[in-house]
């Protein structure tokens, strides 16, 4: 192990997730499906929903918030929509095949949505639309989630992180790709702040009394407790819009649950009203449109990509070297990472070898 | 002319607003349409989007920028989705009509998409889903604007205050009905405070510079400059999340041009490279979808309503006597104005007087 962050080879990272969960009881190909997922973060750079959430799979499964072996089942099927059952199985693999669906659907009619019961976390939400776009489609993704945040004027963690991602073609070497939770920021920033002791900006969080709060420690160990909440996008009140985040969040609870006749809000604890565990029951929504329904998809892509391009290139605030467009972080960073390898910083260092003894991995050396 | 807010009964501004219309060279039928999204906009108390615009679609008309007869049409037809072609004349009448087609779509086969080109300013975006939500369907609206908002880390109006419209069907007197633009306000916010002759709080706009501004009226006339710019939802830089307005705002520029081959940014603005007058060029975007082909419309419209009242009834801030749901004040405003009639500023009385002149209509007395 080592005291700072090291980068590992990305086929011996996936190698090992797919050891790793394997041991966890995922069956091979699901496991192959899985780390794809999770390595699509790393390379993003996006170190909390990668190989840093293999531990937290593994806890899940074994407490029995979730089951290693998804059978996900087509519940209701139409020419352009569909139901899909997870059966409590590994979100990634549910999401994949639902996304997959979507987009047979979308490429034989212009158009295909899918709904998700009874699923786990399904990584980072912007893998799924980008499989729309690696067929020449349009793809959208919400999904909701463990309640952390606050609606405007209220205090109690009542909607998830709940993101929206949504990835378009263009002509360029990347593809727009937003994805990005409806709250001010994700709970990992927190986390990010509490394991380096230092506070968070106010504006992120707020108390029982919706008082803005900072602690970074406290607030990790007070939210789970539902004692404090993450603010909506757009912060407290209405003054700067924080009610658009929180209508945005209500937006992606309401297509992730009731288009499933499923869990939402409250029923998104890991355990009952009486403190027993109980399984996730998250709920998604995939939808896919075919370009070519609408204008020539070459045609699509010229527009998008000039549309980042003008963007990129226009007037930079004083002290800004550069203006970005969603998905381009994403896209330099995989360039970076598939060329050096991940960074995989000590606290995930430590994770990994934890799990690596539990689940008694003996190959897979991963160089620390 | 009073200098107070009166009120005026809706059958009589409706009456006021379809003669006004027709007096500008609006056939009847579009007048109807017309004045029946701009009342709903007064009825919510969205006053800036209501019959206070009616004077600006005169001006408009009057300088070329829009046409009054609306000859759209359908330029591209699946069973799923079509391109409408708005023949640059009045938005809210190929607004209706594409939804229409939408909703028509997604009763057949569960999904409808309809892309608009060569349209110009649609109203409020909610009414478009609301018109969804009155058949039993979900509807989503977008549209791109005159450029005003700035991307992150720039500081130039390159996208319009670009909103997302989104409304459900619940099981309560009014539905879950989002409509918000992903600037960090309108630009109706700065207008108002203009009148008042306030400062606006700081984080709403910036300067060249990228620094904030607050000075109202100096603010309204650098913006059409383009000196100055709208901060995206989440505000300056990416500390609370500015980034995300600005991915969101993209968002809505892709969908409200890319899929119509039409115009986007810099395309949008109301004079062309040489100062000369050319039609506005909006695009929309309208999605309907049909629940009944996922689950019963009555357990959706349970699990939406349950939400809304786990969210109202959840624990509210220490200063806070309630928690909204997005279209809720809406209901209860048009409520209050369907029985007491639209109050109408002494501003606006002024601009329909002139109006009411230029326009020589004799009959139709609003009361003031």
């Amino acid at each position: 192990m080592s005291e700072h962050n090291i980068r590992v080879p990305v086929k011996d990272l996936v190698d090992f997730m797919i050891v790793a969960l394997s041991k966890m009881g995922v069956p091979p190909e699901d496991a192959r499906i899985i780390a794809d997922v999770l390595i699509t973060a790393d390379l993003w750079g996006v170190r909390s929903h990668g190989v840093a959430h293999l531990k937290m799979y593994h806890e899940r499964i074994k407490i029995g918030l979730q089951l290693p072996v998804t059978k996900w089942k087509i519940v209701k099927d139409t020419p352009t929509t569909a139901v899909i059952d997870g059966g409590y199985g590994m979100g990634m693999v549910v999401g994949t095949h639902a996304m997959r669906l979507a987009i047979q659907k979308a490429k034989k009619l212009g158009l295909g949505a899918v709904a998700v019961r009874n699923s786990s976390h399904y990584g980072v939400a912007g893998y799924y639309p980008l499989m729309a776009v690696k067929e020449g489609l349009v793809g959208l993704s919400v999904t909701n989630a463990h309640p952390s945040t606050a609606p405007t004027f209220g205090t109690k963690p009542m909607l998830g992180t709940n993101p929206i991602a949504v990835a378009t073609p263009t002509d360029e070497a990347f593809p727009y790709m937003y994805d990005a939770s409806t709250s001010v920021i994700p709970r990992g920033k927190i986390e990010v702040a509490a394991r380096a002791n230092k506070p968070i900006p106010e504006g992120w969080v707020i108390n029982e009394q919706g008082t803005a709060v900072t602690e970074s420690i406290t607030i990790i160990s007070e939210m789970n407790k539902g004692n404090v909440a993450l603010l909506p996008l757009g912060g407290m009140g209405e003054l700067m819009g924080g009610h658009k985040g929180y209508g945005l969040s209500t937006f992606v609870e309401i297509f992730s649950a009731a288009f499933q006749n499923g869990a939402y809000l409250s029923m998104l604890h890991d355990t009952d009203h009486d403190g027993k565990t109980q399984f996730l029951r998250i709920g998604h929504f995939f939808l896919a449109i075919n370009v070519e329904h609408f204008i020539p998809l070459e045609d699509f892509k010229y527009i998008t990509g000039n549309m980042m391009r003008e963007l990129r290139s226009s007037r930079k605030a004083a002290d800004q070297p550069r203006i970005y467009t969603a998905g381009e972080k994403e896209y330099f960073n995989t360039k970076r990472n598939q060329a050096d390898g991940v960074e995989i910083t000590p606290g995930v260092q430590k994770a990994l070898q934890v799990l690596r003894k539990e689940l008694d991995i003996t190959g897979n050396d991963l160089g620390f």
